[in-house]
């Protein structure tokens, strides 16, 4: 079963949720055009299914090799990613001062879903150089950026982040490697990091690394850590000192190497201090913050793989009679408890591609509104909504791929079948880039109290207005949509109270104890609302004589997910509200 | 990080929520004592971690392999298995007759439990056997029993259920394997099963399948399937026309070999028919049936292993300080966010124990109490708790096992940690032995209405004893349980009557449309209570001067369980009501 990009789909969720015809009538994206924005989308699509897609199950099974600190990739990578940059997917959101095309990371956002639901383990790669980019041109000096921009923007070398080491994960401030002075404007890193993503590959002739690390005498903790960029090979040409020293065998993303990276072993790397001396946390976090949402993208995008997947099967495989069906077997796809699977499995994929490319549309407006004050709430919005999209795609990911096997039955557990890999390949997702239990956090004790609480006040006033635009809708078709979605709507904006109370008092456990569970609530709540927008948009279109039966079947799966997913809200609104108390004798519960 | 057997939490359950201690007082199981119960599981803890455990990462590197025909287990298999046999372990449960110890299903599932957490792909083995052991008992002739019984019972060998062909698997009316009487009493078997779990290895000399196939004119669908034993080795030493065709690359259970048997390539297996002719599903029910809840053991036991594995890592990784903590790093097990996680690991293990062992108990009744009514009724609740125990478990051990990766972080999607493999093996268990989607449609469609809901709602009515008594109680520790348990309970009494009426309506579709998440509700309701009976024995235990710390970690759990998980009950309540409404479109949001 291989991947057909849902263009249509995720045309429909940038119109009518995340506000493309609106950003466009704006001038917020120049002389970008529907049309245009569309036509690039039909293109990826294309690039998607025939090129990369076909590499998905080969890479996996093939993995890639280490040998005398070389990294080999799976066959055929090398001419898909050659052939992805030459036709400029790459530069697609680049600075067009260093050659890229300047489009919009909404745009992008629906390319990256797609490069990532035909391989994840092929679309992580772009995004780790994607953040470096971001990093350089925001922090990087001219002569960095003249030296290495043009050639990250085309994707003719790839970049690196080199965070974590074996005792700072997500505890960065226990970070142990090191930067030197060599007197020349350069420095001499030494250190070992864990976990790189394309550490070391065979797809392009130069790497270039983004390492955080200490300088001599710079304080402990997160303020004493500053970012250097290290080339694999120096613009001399000759090697830097800095090799793979091993990879690692994973449960999924087989094809995208994972390397345990050692610099400094012969006296040293070379590296350049990007942006100031200790401030190399702040430069990091311009990277993480689009890379947070490039790997919720990769939850949607796995998610939607493994649907198509269990949707395929489905159709084809037939057992049982359906209700009134006078003989033979049925496809299974018509059974209703198949039925509330798929539709489960489409609803919340839906939905976090909804909250993605909203994402993506306040990032695009945080930098690109003339007004400040437009800049900074949209800033907000998107500070606001990042750790929603990534923790929530990549969660809904694994739920997803897990209840693509099911579907598959018997099949789904035996590897050629292919629904046993998205199962695997989705397991990072909530992993890298902050796990999401660190999401929940940021989320609660950073995000909520922005603006003195008024940015999520705003987003749930958003909220409320589509609810109440649908209470006023009468068509049969949206069932108990209207008061199912206005109930989970209460039920956040009590827990936010909740939390922002907790918050404000200091009761700082109340508010972590409470994080993860507000976290999804939250997403039930702007899934249910986006997926509403989107359904009444279609409504709309079919009161308008649109005969497209694609605008019955959003209406539909409106309604599926407020009668059946978003209906989990009051729960975990009470989850919230107990709060901390479970924590008093955790310990011994846990003993025991 | 290796496993050890919860001997303790074991015990708790089978006394204060199985009714172990009533059984035993009521005569139910014999000389049995609850001492001795106790002294048998201590016995079986050290097999299970000390002999199995270790074997289960190489199980799962090493796999299993097929040459010629023959397949050949890992190393260390065959002597364990063979220590295990020769220990009696096998022998346990089967009749004294036969060389069994007689030992109850109530004390075997805490074992099965047990050889599963230390190796599903070594558990699952022998769950065939005791299968077939019941089939042959209750069906088979005497010169059968004479022929298999003793050797199946101490394990010499081992036995397997040869029913899913490419085109049958939920639906058995497909199967097409033919079985010809050959005129002297015996039948020529022809026919191609898959997915034969241990259909072939070299545990031991022989192998005895029992495989449903068609007799000659034999009426079309289920009622014209019967039951055959055919043995790999006949009685007379030569080799039979059955042979392991190739086995499966599989995501988990890597060490369990998943075969595809050809019997007949030669002429026709030789074969004996097991119970009446056309009646073969009546006797594969029975076996299905106990394995059914084994398959729900599997579930508790990988979300056990998961759960251990969790936790020693979350006490041994150090990141981030805790609230009130002066310097360094923390365990990661004091943060609020990730006790969330173990907590709700812990919680929902020790709830699908307790419906598991209940389940047990009333398998067990069903068999030894002597008054025929308390026989029926002991006997509609094992029908009634089975699918439950079946599907929650198994569903939960997918979640927890999944949490389990999360707790890891990076470490968690690296191989060599364990926790993958733990979700990868954890993955089968929903989809063997009937899919989870099965169990739900039988518990709606088959078992509500058993004794004309009397069934159903005697178990309800002993929830509400429980919630009742939890009302009464005035211990602060137990925080919300009491109103939340209630809730749960009232949600689940509300949705039977909602499905029982739609049964009796002829509403078969809107039963359908609701069975799963109907099953989520009644574990979250008998979870929960469950959880509450070992919170109250324990506080009564307190109150009596006990001051075993484990008592204050039930009732935590207990609270934990209820505040953050029986919470969700209203919202599948709400899923449930709501019904049917969203399959009318569910074929164009499918479609679009």
């Amino acid at each position: 079963m291989t991947y057909r990009a849902p263009v249509p789909d995720i045309v429909f969720t940038m119109r009518h949720v995340a506000g493309l015809d609106r950003a466009v009538a704006d001038g917020v994206y120049g002389d970008l055009s529907v049309e245009l924005a569309e036509t690039i989308l039909e293109e990826a699509g294309r690039f998607a299914n025939d090129v990369i897609a076909p590499l998905n199950r080969e890479g996996d099974k093939h993995g890639v090799t280490l040998k005398d600190g070389t990294v080999t990739t799976a066959p055929g990578w090398k001419e898909a990613y050659k052939g992805w940059t030459e036709a400029g997917w790459n530069a697609l959101p680049g600075p067009v001062e260093y050659g890229g095309q300047g489009l919009p990371t909404l745009l992008n956002s629906a390319c990256v879903e797609m490069w990532n639901a035909a391989s994840m383990a092929f679309g992580i790669g772009p995004v780790l150089t994607m953040g470096a980019i971001e990093a350089l041109v925001q922090h990087g000096t001219e002569d960095l950026k003249s030296r290495y921009l043009e050639k990250l923007v085309s994707g003719e070398w790839t970049a690196t982040m080199n965070l974590t080491e074996p005792h700072a994960g997500s505890d960065l401030a226990a970070l142990r490697s090191r930067a030197e002075p060599a007197g020349d404007g350069t420095y001499r890193v030494t250190g070992q990091k864990i976990f790189i993503t394309y550490g070391e590959h065979d797809l392009t002739d130069n790497i270039i690394h983004l390492v955080l690390a200490r300088l001599p005498d710079a304080p402990a903790g997160t303020r004493g850590i500053s970012l250097f960029l290290v080339p694999k090979f120096l613009p001399d040409g000759t090697r830097n000192d800095v090799r793979c020293h091993s990879i690692e065998h994973k449960l999924g993303i087989h094809a995208s190497p994972t390397c345990t990276m050692i610099f400094g072993d012969n006296g040293g790397a070379i590296g350049w201090l990007v942006g100031e001396e200790n401030r190399g946390l702040n430069c990091m976090f311009t990277m993480m913050n689009n890379a947070r949402l490039a790997v919720g993208l990769q939850g949607v995008a796995v998610a939607e793989r493994a649907y198509q997947q269990a949707l395929g099967y489905a159709n084809e495989r037939r057992q049982g009679r359906a209700i009134g069906a006078v003989e033979g077997m049925s496809p299974i796809a018509v059974h209703p408890d198949v039925q509330r699977n798929l539709l489960t499995m489409k609803a919340l994929t839906a939905a976090a591609r909804a909250i993605c490319y909203m994402t993506a549309e306040a990032i695009d407006r945080a930098h690109l509104e003339e007004d400040p004050g437009r800049r900074k709430k949209a800033h907000e919005r998107a500070s606001l909504l990042t750790p929603v999209a990534k923790a929530f795609s990549t969660d809904i990911g694994v739920e997803v791929a897990s209840i693509g096997v099911q579907v598959h039955g018997g099949m789904g557990f035996i590897e050629e079948t292919g629904a046993a890999q998205h199962f695997r390949d989705a397991r990072i997702a909530p992993i890298y880039e902050g796990t999401n239990g660190i999401q929940a956090i940021d989320l609660v004790t950073r995000k909520l109290p922005l603006a003195g609480g008024e940015t999520v006040r705003a987003q749930i006033a958003s909220m409320r207005a589509t609810a109440a635009r649908l209470l006023k809708e009468s068509t049969p078709a949206f069932g108990a949509t209207a008061p199912r979605l206005r109930d989970a709507i209460e039920s956040l904006d009590r827990a936010t109270s909740h939390l922002l109370q907790s918050l404000s008092s200091n009761a700082q456990g109340e508010a972590l104890a409470g994080a993860t569970p507000y976290l999804r609530l939250f997403a039930l709540a702007q899934g249910g609302a986006a997926l509403a927008e989107m359904a009444l948009a279609a409504n709309a279109q079919v009161a308008g004589g649109d005969t497209d039966p694609a605008h019955a079947g959003r209406i539909a799966l409106c309604r599926f997910f407020a009668e059946n997913i978003a209906v989990g809200a009051k729960g975990l609104e009470e989850t919230v509200m107990s709060g901390a108390g479970f924590l008093h004798d955790a310990t011994l519960a846990l003993a025991s």
